[in-house]
């Protein structure tokens, strides 16, 4: 196959929900000759309410389907599957795959003077220290010692979803949450998730001299850089803005779609499609005490 | 068969998720010689951001999984379910089916005296028009013209799963859903969500004169109802509290549940069971804009 054709092959970018479509959008404003598949498993979001087991074979599925669309590079633009499922799925696909996580770690790193860096992101996503081992890792390669503060704020993204971006709750949540950072001295703080950036100015003003790392634009850089050294590059006008699939519809994700992409630049013509992906679980048992 | 085998059958409850453990508490409360079946869809929850189609489908499935263990009563203790699945539901198998709508509706029809009653849940049972629908229903059966005003609040359920159910910002963003009453003189209020009975209290503190019809006890009570009405009332005591089936596991399933039905009365020692269910969606498109 020849590498002009591989070139103009779209890049993939896979999310729970809508979430995904700001690391999609930052893609598409960096490199616009590139087209987009997105895929959204809307029939099982909220990953972070849901079980590591059910979250790998959720990826596992979904990816299956993406690199059967002959895709370039695969873009995990979800910090739950990112933390739980990253090292299975580049141990099963042989295309570049980018994660979430390591450009916002890489990018903190870089912003921190103090060594002393916040991250929020869902309850799972903090628990799994995924953000907080990825940046000892990145800062051990140049012998710094980083401390890392971490706080969980699962509100954010029913807030985002309810439409209250600019709601004084939202802001009131956040001193509540942010309120964690008070005596931590950070002065870099890691946007988690990627509904976050649709909040990041309340964030900004509330967190003074802070630099705030935004995981969609750092994946978006990420993304490019990779292609770059793998001359996979597009310089070709792209097929279609975005191609989206997704496992299950309602109209917040249309709204919510429209908000992230849809910002008059692009028309958005391209259409949404309903496919059917089969899971299940295999049997186990727990005691509730 | 006889009467009697018939009668120390199990009731089923079906929720997406922890919620209906409300409704199922307060039937064991109401009716301690009963064996409960209970099966939370924690793989797809909240069916409150899913759509029609594939809340149908899941109902469905769930359905056929709890009449295969051989009950003697189904109780679809999930507001978003009832609402869309309840008649598809009913025409499908033959033992008794209770909602958690009608219940409510009835309890709210019998309690307003100036004919208002307001309705809060989360957005689809809300857009669904369930609770006014049935409101409407019964009252004309009597000839008495009601008026029904009905307010979405979606973000009830992630405070109270993030354990902010006695948190001043819950206050707030109570104040800020209920607002919307304040002009309507209501003298009823239904709370149409299974979690919401949890913060009962505050939402009557800031309801003053107004009548809070809890659906998790109405519903307990229409079950009972039933029971005697087809002599199916257990007179041994019962093989067990409670069975618990869940298509996934996370600890906020088990945190929660101890909350509601851990209540030091009565020891849980049953097990949780996890289980597959096979679910899929059929192929569709729509268009972004």
């Amino acid at each position: 196959m020849s590498r002009e054709k591989n070139n103009t092959k779209p890049i993939a970018v896979f999310d729970s929900g809508v979430g995904g479509l700001t690391v999609a959008a930052a893609i598409k404003r960096l490199l616009p000759n590139e087209s987009i598949i997105y895929l959204g498993d809307l029939l099982h979001l909220p990953y972070g309410s849901k079980s590591t087991e059910a979250i790998i074979e959720f990826t596992d599925i979904a990816v299956d389907f993406l690199v059967n669309q002959d895709i370039k590079l695969l873009t995990i633009a979800c910090n739950t599957s990112t933390s739980v499922a990253l090292d299975f799925i580049r141990s099963k696909v042989e295309i570049p795959v980018v994660g979430v996580i390591r450009p916002g770690a890489e990018a903190a790193v870089r912003a921190t003077q103090n060594n002393r860096i916040g991250v929020i992101g869902t309850k799972r996503t903090i628990e799994s220290d995924a953000y907080k081992k990825e940046i000892e890792k990145v800062s051990a390669q140049t012998n710094r010692k980083i401390e890392v503060y971490q706080k969980a704020t699962p509100l954010l993204v029913p807030l985002i979803e309810e439409g209250w971006k600019d709601h004084f709750v939202t802001e009131l949540v956040l001193r509540e949450y942010l309120n964690y950072f008070e005596d931590k001295k950070i002065d870099t703080l890691v946007l988690g998730c990627t509904h976050y950036p649709l909040i990041k100015n309340t964030i900004g003003s509330l967190m003074h001299d802070v630099k705030v790392v935004d995981s969609a634009e750092t994946t978006s850089l990420k993304v490019k850089e990779l292609l770059v050294k793998k001359k996979l590059l597009s310089e070709e006008e792209a097929d279609y803005n975005y191609s989206i699939y997704l496992t299950d519809y309602t109209d917040t994700f249309g709204e919510l779609a429209k908000l992230i992409i849809g910002n008059g630049k692009n028309e958005i013509n391209d259409k949404i499609n309903i496919i059917s992906l089969e899971f299940s679980r295999g049997k186990s048992s727990y005691n509730l005490i």
